[in-house]
């Protein structure tokens, strides 16, 4: 039986003891006034849902899927009830401004409920999740009358919202964005064009859906600084109440998992939609939606690897093999102990990622909101493609511990699997992550002093850990963290020579980003560990835990930085096989 | 569209370039005769049958699946027709014994097909993928009436054959099972018991199928020691014709992936069958027909991870992004090399392991036979998991490849995927195959030289190299022997005072020691394209992908060694999370 349990010792440890917010929150108008009781009441009860509500409606979801028949789409069975539920209990309403109808409180706490959203059922929680994104693209870019009619209607759940970028013929690459929008007199845009791959473009959960959509005004130049953003509403208000707008649904994807979220074809004949922001700044606008899809991308990769992680291990308590729990065989062992290490040290760093987006809005000090939106920029592309690679690998690893049983449907660990896929390549692949952090937050303007604030932190890190007497945690870093800033100059230097060495290295470099985060998170556990008894097993866990990350683990960054050297080799280009008999 | 076209440049390239076996098949009574032309033929027409006929079949098994009703197998369209073409070819008896009703060719030929088999329809490929296991395990341990009533069937394809092994409560602990074999007065047993993962348990394809199975006898010593191998046909011969034996299917599991293969749950209820070899000595006797099977589960990762190459490199060079087509793209161009690198270089590795067998059974010289025949063992566990290992990983790094479409099931790779990751767990998982390797093969009696041998030909490798310019393959090779042959002597030493520390590292000194052959094999490679000018593009690849595995996929081998020093490191215990809220 696949369970989730949430991990919610772990979150606690993590917000009120390892980042820890309390101080930051203290400086806040915003979050003065939370103290962890609170919050910690307010995340049982998002355990509550997950578990109860949710986590039952995973696997019926994914092997039902959904149906599609004449533009409307079937969601599985419970999915719009436990919907309404989450509306009920005021859930889309956490983290937004209580201006708009919000509850106010941080995107920390928001990060923690959707990684236990995800963890119980990620094909689920891909309706609810692009909301909040598109709740902050509004209420930075939209006018006061499109506020007015949706804010508050995306704030307490009332209407999804959908992010409609690619096309069939642009895919990452979104400079060839085609969909047409005319203005008209009365100040609204007719748009014309096709959407692929939109989440949710088309449900049953809620009576209306807001695209935020990115098109092409007659007069954009070409590129991708011509493109405008566009709200575009299923059902748009007319005198009298709501008309169908000519936005329609042809067809969903059949995919390798999430299978209970609709992935529609999305097509627009000439529906009406108004602008958001200024003309041909729509992808800057699109930023702020996306930013925040890429941190819950990440908390995907959280949640499967936590989820994997829980099952893994009960089950490999329970299983006997050659008179022992397997959970005691060296190679299981091993396995469990890279799941828990990878996916506690990840969910700091979410919730790191979380917490500065939360400094970067509500401290009063413009330097520190400057400097931590900056940091939050910095770590975006590595909690998306980092979190995601591991919660995919902690997948495939954790199956392997049910040996067969892993390998068949009833046992839970391959939907985990086919699901956790899809989050390395949505939002921007991994691999385009990883040329954003390179290319544009490292070697780009601003990214050595952006770099440099980051290992300063981490560096600060490892000389506390000395002072606790971690002198090998410590040492490790340091040098780990000297190579670093070594590679990186190296390759601001050497790619004026060779512009793409950036792009053969750049997932390498990402890794090692990640790698070294992690290293300094666990260290700091380790030193909050050294505090206690080694009595106190979720104590002494964190100790093992860390050591175990800095023997088994973190040696890959070595490795990583051996590649980033090797990367100075060109690549070799590939031609099609030739014609003939054989391949070439 | 999905397409496959065998490698029939690269595979002659390998057989007769790289390994090349014409010398040790001339000293052969048996191959002494054949030559590269006739085998080049019988591998075009594999090519054939593979693209033409199983290729179509591929997709269309997987979304139709296998259909269980009233203890029948329907397997999907197509499946059984395809099976009577490939009888009626003659390819099931391809590499079997003349005097048996075989064609006499090598295992190396074979291996070469089912390669092919594999790539084009794992899932079908599953059901004549025993066969070859169980008439050597019947050849060498079958009685004569049995012999002349089975093998001949079984070379012709007129019946297929499967394992029975794992039960219920023993999974990979082979000394669990508890399946009863009662003696008859007639010679024959009543076996009793119940068998799960029984591929091809029962199908559409034969009449009759032939279940090898481990069952204990009633004055059998426990443990593994215990258990003997019998023969149990679905349909046994009686006066005037077949009688149904009292052999059911049960049911057949819902999987992952090779949804067209039929999994079934298997029951004896004092079904009529014979021993095959001594009592108590079924281990032995079923470790010739696991041996074939690991061989072969290493040729299904080898052909994922043709099939995810070929399809991926065509994508890359027709999908156009930002003006260039994405196989320009340095993140993509890494991705096709890698995959280029590991599957050409295993496709060595595994065809060289088929020569030793060859050369295990044909060879006239007693010494020369014992030595394949151990270096063969030495290689067996490698082949099964590395390329497992990498088959997955391939057809996972493909995927990335096509971005979106790559999570839709009508571009293929997500089957790929997903058919690629069950070779890592059957036929002992891939923890169970490095524990062999690095605690039997290595470890154990006569590991010592077992692993000089293979040593010593990777040395003359490295030599080789350096004597034709090659000096940084030579050397870097050379330089991580040595570190290998020092890692193993000091987990010898070591292992006495800390018995567990092989167990923690066998991974890595599995992946370790597949790095360093495929190593050996890419320089080897680089040497023979040396002899060629570099306008030959079949060359010029094959020197630039030995570079480019040198520079970015060796360096994973430092990364092992450090794994294999930190595997010094106990790793802590694992408990059940504490009860409460929390998960702790």
């Amino acid at each position: 039986m696949w369970t989730y349990r949430a991990p919610l010792r772990d979150m606690q440890f993590v917000i009120f003891e390892l980042l820890p917010v309390a101080a930051d929150w203290s400086r806040t108008g915003a979050f003065a006034q939370l103290d962890a009781g609170t919050v910690m009441e307010i995340l049982h009860g998002a355990a509550r849902f997950a578990s109860e509500r949710l986590l039952p409606l995973n696997a019926s979801g994914d092997a039902q899927g959904c149906h599609f028949e004449a533009g409307s789409v079937r969601t599985p069975a419970g999915f719009a009830a436990a919907y309404r539920e989450f509306c009920e209990a005021g859930w889309p309403a956490l983290a937004c401004d209580p201006e708009a109808g919000g509850q106010g409180l941080p995107q920390l706490v928001n990060a923690a409920l959707y990684e236990m959203l995800n963890a119980a059922n990620h094909a689920w929680t891909m309706y609810p999740g692009l909301a909040h994104g598109a709740y902050e693209c509004l209420r930075a870019f939209a006018s006061e009358p499109l506020k007015r009619e949706y804010l508050g209607r995306i704030v307490d759940g009332t209407w999804l919202a959908t992010m409609c970028l690619t096309e069939p013929q642009a895919g990452s690459d979104l400079s060839k964005v085609a969909t047409r929008a005319e203005a008209q007199h009365d100040g609204s845009y007719l748009i014309t064009g096709s959407k692929i791959f939109i989440s949710g473009g088309e449900q049953d959960l809620t009576p209306n859906i807001v695209h935020m959509l990115l098109a092409r005004l007659p007069d954009s130049p070409p590129g991708t600084r011509g493109l405008s953003l566009f709200l575009v509403p299923k059902l748009e208000c007319a005198a009298g109440g709501f008309r169908r707008n000519a936005v329609y649904c042809d067809a969903i994807e059949k995919k390798l998992g999430i299978r209970g979220s609709a992935t529609c074809l999305m097509r627009f004949e000439g529906a009406r939609g108004w602008l958001i922001g200024e003309p041909h700044r729509g992808l800057a606008a699109m930023f702020v939606m996306m930013n925040a899809a890429r941190l819950h991308v990440g908390l995907q990769g959280l949640g499967h690897g936590e989820a994997a992680f829980q099952n893994a291990l009960r089950y490999a308590l329970e299983r006997v093999q050659g008179a022992r729990p397997i959970a005691e065989h060296a190679a299981v062992r091993r396995t469990l102990l890279t799941l828990r290490a990878f996916t506690e040290g990840q969910r700091a760093l979410a919730y790191w990622c979380a917490h500065l987006l939360d400094v970067a809005q509500a401290h009063p000090d413009a330097g520190e909101r400057a400097r931590a939106a900056d940091l939050a920029a910095l770590l975006t592309p590595v909690v998306k493609s980092f979190l995601t690679e591991n919660g995919y690998g902690c997948a495939s690893a954790a199956l392997q511990v049910w040996g067969g049983y892993g390998y068949l449907r009833e046992y839970g660990i391959e939907q985990c699997l086919r699901d956790s896929r899809i989050a390395l390549i949505y939002e921007g692949t991994n691999e385009i992550q990883s040329l954003d952090l390179l290319t544009r937050k490292v070697l780009g303007e601003g990214g050595n002093a952006r770099l440099d604030a980051l290992l300063q932190l981490l560096l600060a890190e490892a000389s506390a850990a000395k002072d606790v007497g971690l002198v090998p945690f410590a040492e490790t870093l340091a040098t780990l963290l000297a190579q670093l800033r070594q590679a990186t100059r190296a390759l601001r230097t050497d790619a004026s020579e060779d512009p793409e060495l950036p792009q053969r290295v750049a997932g390498d470099y990402t890794r090692l980003l990640g790698l070294l985060m992690l290293g300094g998170l666990w260290a700091r556990a380790a030193r909050l560990a050294a505090r206690h008894d080694r009595t106190d097993p979720f104590y002494r866990s964190k100790a093992d835990t860390a050591q175990f990350y800095f023997d088994y683990l973190l040696p890959e960054a070595s490795w990583r930085l051996r590649l980033i050297e090797s990367g100075r080799r060109p690549l070799p280009h590939l031609s099609a096989p030739a014609a003939g008999r054989g391949r070439r």
